[in-house]
């Protein structure tokens, strides 16, 4: 029985990890798909959501399994209700995909400017606030997780500065109006992938220092 | 035991009532604030965010204390897990309610056109699926949840029709960009708060139906 257990444990941090994978790579095409403008790539992103969507139900149908057949405790209950709460956050990072995804389809029906180089700096880094925040996960690591946190504030004020300027840009092109709302739909759906992250970096930490708590409470 | 037990999911349920009712107060809150350009009220909300935070937290300790201490099976596990998920949900709605305060607050510091109509029908549906959702939760009933359901196209709908019609008003008035961007950001937030009400009333659903299965199995 504790052995199976182990075995159950595993297969969920595997599922997320998976599933974590499918969600970097989501947000990593729709941004390419926007910054090239790439519309089939951006097809694929919206076609590929349901991959998402299905681990979420695969991982809650397993978190209920485990904790009405196992009863667990302690760290290994820390870590089920860490593996929900990060669920439902790459469950959503999925949907923020498919929206920028959308606007990259839109931007290539439109005319236009260039995406700005703040928008490709803010998906830079969210991308990477994002691979950090799996990081942590599988290795169970509180100094990644914090490292996430650090740029939560970058990325607020990215956004608010892209909104700005995009506003301004409105102002000297009428005729780019329908462009730049695209742009900051995409900016503002970053600035929430970065708050997912930021999100599952917190359950993270969480996670990773109960364990140490527990570690310090047994020598 | 047992009694204490039904006690401490009793607590749970009376705290995401209160942390829900909380969440409904902050979004009607906002809203008017928004249509009436209530400056005060606005701030109100922003600064009482942090009372829907702490209940988050409190009631995350309480599903922990449960889970680890009285190891409940079927419909009372059931009932844990979605009230972790409503618990999210209404933390995310504090959230939204703030960012439809700071538009607020902005917009009565610009000149400008009054907000549309079709905001203040979106806002209106939008607070009446949150009251449902809630009141589903409170009398666990899936007809009530399933109620919610059916709005959520509704609002994508007056969504994409109040940023069409405020990209429209900007070409014709170029001076009120910032206003309406403000506008847009409101009907965003108002659309994912009705996201939210939806999952708020899946959950309700899977936890209704499946006291119901359990009901016919003990016939």
């Amino acid at each position: 029985m504790e052995r199976h257990f182990v075995q159950e444990l595993d297969t969920l941090k595997t599922n997320l990890i998976k599933m974590g994978s499918l969600a970097e790579q989501a947000i990593a095409d729709s941004i390419q798909a926007f910054l090239e403008r790439r519309k089939d790539l951006a097809e694929e992103v919206v076609s590929h959501d349901q991959e998402i969507n299905s681990f979420e139900i695969l991982i809650d149908d397993q978190v209920v399994d485990l904790l009405a057949l196992q009863q667990p405790v302690a760290t290994d209950l820390r870590f089920i209700l860490a593996a929900t709460k990060i669920n439902s956050a790459l469950e959503r990072i999925g949907d923020h995909a498919v929206n920028i995804a959308e606007s990259a389809i839109q931007c290539t029906d439109l005319r236009g400017a260039k995406p700005t180089l703040d928008i490709a700096e803010m998906a830079r880094i969210t991308k990477e606030m994002l691979r950090q925040a799996i990081d942590g996960f599988i290795h169970n690591d509180a100094a990644i997780g914090r490292r996430v946190l650090k740029n939560d504030d970058v990325i607020d004020e990215l956004n608010k500065k892209v909104v700005h300027n995009l506003a301004e840009a409105m102002h000297r092109s009428p005729d780019r109006i329908e462009q730049a709302l695209e742009f900051i739909r995409v900016s503002r759906n970053l600035e929430r992938v970065a708050d997912l992250a930021t999100n599952i970096a917190e359950e993270v930490i969480f996670m990773a220092e109960a364990r140490v708590v527990k570690h310090h409470a047994a020598e």
